[in-house]
């Protein structure tokens, strides 16, 4: 079964790009990372010269920029919840993104190919950003079961190296809900095997005021 | 006790910046990375413009850059090793990047202050942000300690939000060697309390090539 059979219907679950506005920059900005990790320090490219025009583009967007608390106010609004985020996030250029989907038993499931900024071991993932993909994903998962919460333990088992260059599977699916008690899982997997796996703890944000995940088609 | 208390030395355990090279170049992508995420959706800047301007230094720099086998081979011999990771790489954009110090008991410490790009919760960092810099703090604390490993086990327990532009401390040390299980410990601080508590488990690399860890100075 592929990775994107048995989805519940066309809703995607985190924003897709809109290049009509600062995502087409953000993708820029990406393109600009990886294109820097590809060259090093040994490049020919006169990188005096890239840092300029890079602090010139910085300059004018911060110029542009509302003071951080208007712009974190707007951030936590509407559809802005998911849009910053470093694993989904259009709007941020440290994300992959990762665009997860809903499936018909309210899991979740993402597919995305990682690059050079994201390793860890020779030729493979970051143990870590493993761990930044599957957080995020069982916390999207808990949206989407209609329980979502604060973590509270995360617990990752490395199995076998994820690759680079590959395209890996983000699924995620909450288990169990005991009270305020949050159980989740997660799986990364790359060539149909199972990579990291990940169990989560959460708390319910359910007595607070938590903000709805906005769903978008 | 102040977080840079207790040093072995003036040794430095990830690479300083080197502005001179591509350094600037990535420390300008950051700024620029920021600014997008600072500016979002709504702002007046003329984002069109600002895509064309960032894929025009992309693909100046693409030119400029080896084939990927070259870069592979480059990035994983000498000093490059730790250049380019997404938790301390002075050539990664993604990576904020943390400087680890060694001190006298072969422990690690490094103290960053993160913005808008690796926010999870309003105002607080990503919970999988902190699982980031606590898997490379272990691992660079197994290298601190002479026993590298591969993670194989990683628990995470989240005492309390870690707070956004404030300066938070990261410290691991190795706790164990049974064989080829290594265990390792670390936490994130901040204002003195203990945000994210972090155990490893990780198994040796000994048996393996595996590159030693540069010390620069």
């Amino acid at each position: 079964m592929s990775a994107t059979d048995d989805l519940a219907d066309a809703t995607v679950f985190t924003p897709l790009p809109n290049n009509a506005g600062v995502d087409a920059a953000v993708k820029a900005a990406r393109r600009v990372i990886a294109a820097l990790l590809h060259a090093g320090n040994n490049s020919p490219a006169e990188m005096g010269g890239v840092a300029d025009r890079l602090n010139a583009v910085a300059e004018y967007v911060e110029e542009h920029a509302p003071p951080v608390a208007e712009r974190m106010a707007d951030m936590w609004a509407g559809e802005g919840f998911s849009r910053h985020n470093p694993v989904t996030g259009p709007e941020n250029a440290i994300a992959p993104p990762l665009h997860f989907q809903l499936r018909a038993d309210r899991s979740i499931v993402g597919v995305t190919t990682l690059g050079l900024q994201y390793q860890g071991p020779p030729g493979n993932v970051h143990g870590g950003i493993a761990a930044l993909l599957l957080d995020d994903a069982l916390g999207v998962s808990n949206f989407a079961a209609g329980e979502p919460g604060m973590t509270a333990h995360l617990s990752l088992d490395y199995r076998k190296p994820t690759p680079l260059f590959t395209p890996l599977t983000v699924r995620a699916a909450q288990q169990s809900v005991d009270g305020r008690k949050i159980r989740t899982v997660g799986t990364i997997s790359a060539n149909g095997e199972v990579c990291v796996e990940a169990e989560g703890l959460f708390i319910s944000m359910r007595e607070k005021n938590s903000p709805s995940w906005p769903m978008t088609s």
